[in-house]
């Protein structure tokens, strides 16, 4: 495998100096419309960035839909909405007759919940253009008008909207991509596009589509379009996710908030509780303390150590930008540590703090914990670690609040609910002649060696198309890093979508041989 | 001390059988007054309780001293509402001739924040009767009508309403007892009446008062009329309670939530931390870990000890009433696990849970604490305490959210604000003649031993009045345990409002000598 792999290394170099720039005609060709007609994509985009997006926002879900699939039938693709038990999904083909690879490209246009108090003076669905990065309390760069065509767009600029990166760039960024390619008669693969309408739900019905659809999904490969691109910007490939699954944890005191004067020492305090579970549980150093849970992680490949090795590392720029100084010190860096599995506690809460604080004894504490799954770890096995774990420190594990009898019976006692059952992670061999061929591919189109990560830290669940259709599975991320994923100010870099563009259309390219 | 008190105990048995029920007259003639007059007495009660007590809420408090004045007023009280720089204080008095001693009685008036949601069916401020003792989800026993003549009131009634034991019930107590007295031509000691208006915002303004008033304020005792009698529903004196301190302590993470795929496992979880400070704090059992916290804790007296060794324990009733099988383990009992100091966390947060819980990793985590204290704890060594252990988990401790600098310079931080100063515990000595004398006066006037508690477990500002105005200091609870005291649906029992009013009587009745 070592001699293959430096093979490659070998013939990535005679190929990246053996054409210059502008033997690459996909970049320039790509380059050139782009450059032309970037307010008319950029419009497009917002338009469809203006449709709330909300998984439960059933009727947006599908205005979604609705302008997805007009979008699609614009560059000629066959397009269709499908129903599923939950939200649609649009499908698309477009056949290229002497074609002889069919790619595939999965894509999710529901976005995360948005409370729009959060965001930094604008609205979540009312896309604007800020020329720069927000930095609440630092640099509040003010939107700017929809540039007139005398201004120049910047690549520095960034499009603020739910959704903007997180999942609807690749839509605009795809189907831009075509058009370009078909504008200037370049051959594209048989290409077919999955666009998911719940993936932030949890993709509660995309099994059952897939496995009725198996045939209408049949291809060589599937791209997975979502997450965000390496730190330094580069055309990014990754060939894996974390699964993830996640659970809430409710430890019990007195039925009521009780005076912490005339009880405290005495009356039992789940606030003190839960903290002596959780630190029970990992250090603050990442490390998880539960018996057994890296024992079902299979070991990094040769391939896979040696990318993380040849990938830079971004780490002083990540912890400047997120105002820390030093990360947990389990793992020797972010790239390894993503590649195990983690126990995150996404929230605890008890009584009250701040204003609202009061002298009280709370009645209960509860914790929000997601477990980040790497491939061998299975959802089910590793929450019944949690669970057995919470069992050792002495707890009654029940699945509801306890009744009375329940209560004088057990000292200890924790709720533990499954929030999100999950799934588990994915990988496709880095060394495996599908991966190798679209690496290739993609670094002969654009003249620049991708980013290649063996697995996304972040959860996409992408074991149910591999487990479904048979087919293996690459990762092509685009936004940029800092695109404020799930969060408020969720927003998307210009520059990166432009080379997002370009990716893509290396990708869809008809084989020369 | 060991005979004087053997003398005590022969004394009580003594004075006990030497009367049957009828030779206390103050307790039979309250009792008939009251009988007569209870729709009257609950009337004006509930009146009061019907004016908002909120401390913030200036306009009713100054509603509150008025109509407080002329409920003073009319049992011929002299009375004058009192400026100060917060909330005025009502002060009153009645001379009698041939009185030689004067005691003073506290009350506040003011009441703890309410959140009239969290409330069941009813409003904080509409006070209304209930047949019985309210358990959300278990018992409800409807309102009902304020009763008609024809109903007998019931001692197990009980009302609700904001204040209504915390602290306005001596209110009506004290002034039905001298109004009981006064017609039957029972003679008074001197007596003084401070009622303050600001309790529940920490008597901020409570020690200047004192300290510029120290003439008028002239008394042989104060009683401190706050906090609940004693579970078994007898007339309570106590001679001490814990002193308050509170903190809050939050430390950080990320300066934004994070994705907790893509950093999970490298990124500082400020949950993760806290859970790990607050268990390195004190253990599940009340035993505080921090270094030196029960240095400066002054003994039990051997009369303390052994008045702690004569009440009946009432735990198993407060674990079935609170629902928890176990108290914490540290002390032997209840009764002496509030004569030490306690570290109670009384609310965390961080992040979000239930509905709203995200799959991030949090900016930051949140605690907030009380310190209870008692005799020779002072607060800011208590406090520093605390400060001396987080720095030596390894924290720089800040007083304001940390700037980037010095977050690009510390791995962690703690931001401690002190939330309320608090003040020390107080002590008055059981066996001192003066706190000799009350026990035997009321235990002659109601034929009742009455409980005697070395120190309530709750907090007053007791040491403020001691250290101002030089005089000892007893506490005559009467609210019923249960009374959810700073919570949603506080309540009084109507036969603890009974009792209470006969067990001021025996005080306030002139000494016989």
């Amino acid at each position: 495998m070592k001699i293959r792999l430096k093979f490659f290394l070998l013939m990535t170099f005679v190929v990246f100096f053996a054409f210059s720039a502008n033997s690459f005609p996909s970049k320039k060709i790509v380059q050139e419309y782009r450059e032309k007609h970037e307010r008319q994509i950029l419009k497009e985009f917002m338009e469809l960035l203006s449709i709330p997006n909300v998984s439960s926002d059933k009727k947006n879900i599908q205005k979604n839909a609705e302008f997805i699939k007009t979008m699609m039938e614009k560059r000629g693709i066959e397009t269709r909405i499908m129903e599923t038990k939950g939200n649609p999904v649009v499908f698309g083909e477009l056949n290229n007759p002497q074609a002889t690879q069919t790619y595939m490209f999965y894509v999710h246009y529901d976005g995360q919940p948005v409370d729009p108090e959060e965001w930094t003076d604008t609205q979540p669905f009312e896309p604007v253009l800020r020329p720069g990065k927000l930095i609440p309390g630092t640099h509040k760069p003010r939107p700017i008008p929809f540039p007139d065509p005398s201004k120049k767009i910047k690549e520095d600029w960034r499009i603020y909207a739910r959704g903007s990166s997180d999942d609807r760039a690749p839509i605009i960024g795809l189907l831009t991509a075509v058009e370009a390619l078909q504008n200037a008669g370049v051959p594209l693969k048989n290409l077919k596009f999955i666009m998911e309408g719940e993936e932030e739900a949890g993709s509660p019905h995309l099994e059952p589509f897939l496995k009725k659809h198996q045939d209408l999904l049949r291809c060589d490969v599937l791209f997975m379009c979502d997450g965000p691109a390496y730190y330094s910007g580069d055309p990014t490939l990754f060939f894996g996710a974390r699964g993830i699954t996640s659970m809430e944890i409710t430890v019990y005191g007195p039925n009521t908030s009780v005076h912490s004067g005339h009880y405290g020492n005495w009356a039992p305090n789940p606030a003190v509780r839960l903290s002596h579970l959780l630190a029970s549980m990992r250090d603050t150093d990442g490390r998880v303390k539960i018996k057994g849970y890296y024992d079902s992680v299979i070991p990094l490949t040769k391939a896979e150590k040696e990318a993380l090795e040849s990938i830079p590392s971004y780490e002083e720029e990540i912890k400047k930008n997120y105002g820390f100084s030093q990360p947990e010190q389990n793992w020797d860096s972010l790239l390894e540590a993503i590649q195990y599995p983690a126990l995150n506690v996404n929230g605890i809460q008890s009584g009250w703090v701040g204003d609202q604080a009061r002298t009280i004894i709370p009645p209960s504490a509860t914790a929000h914990l997601d477990i980040r799954m790497v491939k061998g770890n299975e959802p089910e096995e590793m929450r019944q670690k949690v669970i057995h774990h919470i069992k050792e420190q002495g707890y009654k594990v029940v699945s509801r609040a306890p009744d009375k009898k329940t209560r004088m019976k057990y000292n200890k006692i924790a709720r533990v609910v499954e929030s999100e059952k999950g799934y588990k992670a994915y990988k496709t061999p880095m060394d495996s002649p599908l991966a190798q061929n679209v690496i290739q591919g993609l670094q002969e189109h654009t003249g620049e060696k991708p980013v290649l990560l063996p697995s996304l830290g972040g959860s996409l669940p992408i074991y149910l198309f591999h487990e479904t259709l048979g087919i293996p599975i690459i990762g092509i991320p685009i936004a940029n890093h800092d695109n404020n994923q799930h969060q408020p100010d969720e927003n998307l870099r210009i520059g990166h979508l432009w080379t997002g563009i370009e990716t893509y259309a290396a990708i869809i390219m008809r084989e020369q041989e």
